[in-house]
């Protein structure tokens, strides 16, 4: 897990700003819920390989020697969504829309862009089986990626349940459709070859293993051609519910993202519907991956509530916008605008009072705290790129001003103390 | 631990974001630290009961089932800066001031505007002595609590080393030190009485306990009178270090806020110097608390570095401004600018679009995602308290045109979909 310097943390704020600025056009209000869950509320809900890596926390007081955990860190923001929605049921809308930005904790091996603590961007909405959820929530994660100036994303859309027909109609028993499925997630990264060896190894045949990625590439060349292909009503309903998605995604920002996947597999147990994916070139893993999950919150509420999400991954975005150069030069890069220098330690109230000044103008001020050489606290500044620095000698005390030094030019002039602020700020719009 | 659901984060985000502005206008610059530290880096930095009071983290895999812990959750969020300080000292400034807004974990009993998670707002400037440092950080303080409304808060300001001098002077033995400020620290709640029970029971003499409540009130009545009832040097020091912290605040946002109280003690063992708390008339707890914690650093990098700072408790910020109604009334409370209407399921594309074109002017627009009764999707806007509702039928799909529905004036109008915003915009702007 890492520590978030202050550059760092201007560009995550930037980010998450952005994203969440889009999220509320979109109707989605924002909820938070704590770090930690109990430990049962996350445990099946991953996968078996979830549960491995889920954070636990011990008992506490006199239940601590038992080394047992009755917590754990939040594993991802949908679980926890589904629990909020089933305990707080009467106080929310009927379709509620939420947006969640918070961290999330896995115990598995970091990457380039996967961490054990990492940032996680959804939005949910819970309570409507239409198809303009899908659409929606696609809308709103491409509008994001697009106002951080990302140009070259897709969003690739497959189904569980035509996922499940295409299976059988490779001869996959359906007990193996579980085995089948973790192979299949594995195709970005193993491709086809790896993925026919791994499915071999747990027991598909060979055949069915070769047949179903023929089935993949035909429906990836020819959607339409899905239609012939499917033979059970179930998968076809599940073809018919892509369509839709695309059909109502076709007036959005999404619509040229959007690209049918049949083989995209999405690593959750709990999705039972429409799945979704984010991928750029010059990244292996995924910017972020949503779906639909209509059973989940039926675990808690024991009474089903339709729901679909997206999730961006903050740290993904992250890397591919420093690898590529994409934060504004906009963000600040300084402590302050202003380094309020102290002449002589006896000045120093001055210096604090004149700094509350300057600050009621809306101006960043760092006191220098110790009566260096004057040429100390200025180099001191230089270093910072500050660009400003006040100076606050006996005569200007005296005299009720302050005289303000831009670095930038080298040049100095001094004011009333009221007024220095209102310089300084007209001096930074200049320099843009 | 708790969920914050829509309009408790829009109050959150409010005070957050008063809180931040205020800090960065002091030069403060953001840093943010992982949930998750190594167990060794928190025990024995906040004493005894911090210890008991720590989450801690299970091992991960085979090491799961030993029981032990290795990791645990962020206790405060002072710990950590100094870690960060002592990792990447070569990277940061000579004086470095960071703010810190981050929740906080401690497994201690919930009371009233006290939780097991809660956020902390820091402000600490590390590389100097001078009292600059703390005037700085009460003034921060100070102007972020007078800006989110606060008018009655009190800053109460002591030394340690002037407390232990005390502490001295009324006779407790230096190995009753630690005994007695568990107790003193408790006289807010317990009184002088209980204090005094409390001492003795201790094993601290009856007269000593009384002698060193008498002091306490003789310093509080006359600051100045201290210098004449002080032995040691150290508390000579200590006092007149007080004393420069008041005359570096004098022309400070805090000056009017600054009592000076020899009996303030402070929980947490790591400070060496000046001690802060803030207090407001109708809470029993602080709204925050800080210090001087000269060697903290040192425990980690080996290398003495001065540090001081300010923490408010968000949490009890929000009690206090909930409960005298603080909150503005400009706070959204709605998840939506416009509801757009879907008159038919084959037209929900077209909505998608013209909802498209109206977040496009920066609305805030919530889709009703069924075809429902068209007055039932009214309702269901009103019952939201969203103003406007977009109706997109089949005459208006064909012109190009939306209908707009204002709730409040019960009026509605036809515009090009593409003008449509504008129009919203101006009736939004009308109403404030």
């Amino acid at each position: 897990m890492r520590d978030f310097l202050p550059e760092d943390v201007r560009r995550r704020e930037y980010v998450i700003g952005v994203i969440r600025r889009v999220y509320q056009r979109y109707g989605f209000e924002p909820l938070e819920t704590p770090a930690v869950e109990n430990l049962e509320t996350l445990m099946g809900k991953y996968g078996d390989e979830g549960n491995q890596l889920i954070f636990k926390i011990l008992k506490r007081g006199e239940h601590e020697a038992s080394g047992q955990a009755d917590l754990a860190l939040r594993y991802d923001l949908t679980v926890p969504l589904a629990r909020v929605v089933a305990q707080y049921q009467s106080r929310l809308p009927r379709l509620f829309k939420r947006y969640q930005i918070q961290p999330v904790w896995r115990a598995d091996r970091p990457a380039r862009g996967r961490f054990r603590e990492f940032y996680q961007c959804d939005v949910d909405a819970l309570g409507s089986t239409s198809p303009v959820i899908e659409a929606e929530v696609c809308a709103a994660v491409s509008d994001a990626l697009t106002e951080l100036g990302f140009a070259d994303f897709t969003i690739r859309i497959n189904h569980r349940q035509l996922l499940t027909s295409v299976l059988s109609l490779a001869g996959i028993p359906v007990e193996l459709h579980g085995t089948a499925l973790v192979a299949v997630d594995k195709l970005d990264k193993i491709g086809p070859d790896g993925v026919k060896g791994e499915m071999q190894a747990r027991g598909i045949h060979a055949d069915a293993a070769a047949k179903l990625l023929e089935v993949f590439d035909f429906l990836a060349k020819d959607r339409e051609g899905s239609r012939s292909v499917l033979v059970d009503e179930a998968g076809i309903a599940a073809f018919e519910n892509v369509a839709a998605v695309f059909a109502h995604a076709s007036g959005t920002s999404a619509a040229p993202r959007l690209r049918f996947d049949p083989s995209l597999a999405r690593g959750l147990s709990y999705y039972t519907g429409v799945i979704m994916e984010i991928n750029v070139p010059d990244l292996a893993g995924s910017l972020g991956g949503g779906g639909r999950y209509d059973n989940l919150v039926g675990m808690f509420l024991g009474q089903s509530v339709p729901a679909c999400g997206f999730s961006l991954g903050l740290e993904r975005i992250l890397v591919v916008m420093g690898e590529r150069g994409m934060f504004p030069a906009g963000l600040p890069r300084t402590p302050a605008d202003v380094l309020m220098a102290v002449f002589d330690a006896s000045d120093a109230p001055h210096a604090l009072r004149v700094a509350g000044l300057l600050r009621g103008s809306g101006l960043r001020v760092l006191v220098y705290p110790d009566a260096d050489k004057i040429g100390k606290q200025i180099k001191y500044a230089d270093s910072l790129g500050i660009p400003f620095v006040a100076i606050l000698g006996g005569n200007e005390i005296a005299a009720g001003t302050v005289t303000v030094k831009d670095l930038a030019t080298q040049t100095q002039a001094t004011y009333d103390q009221a007024a220095a602020g209102g310089a300084i700020l007209e001096g930074l719009s200049k320099r843009g």
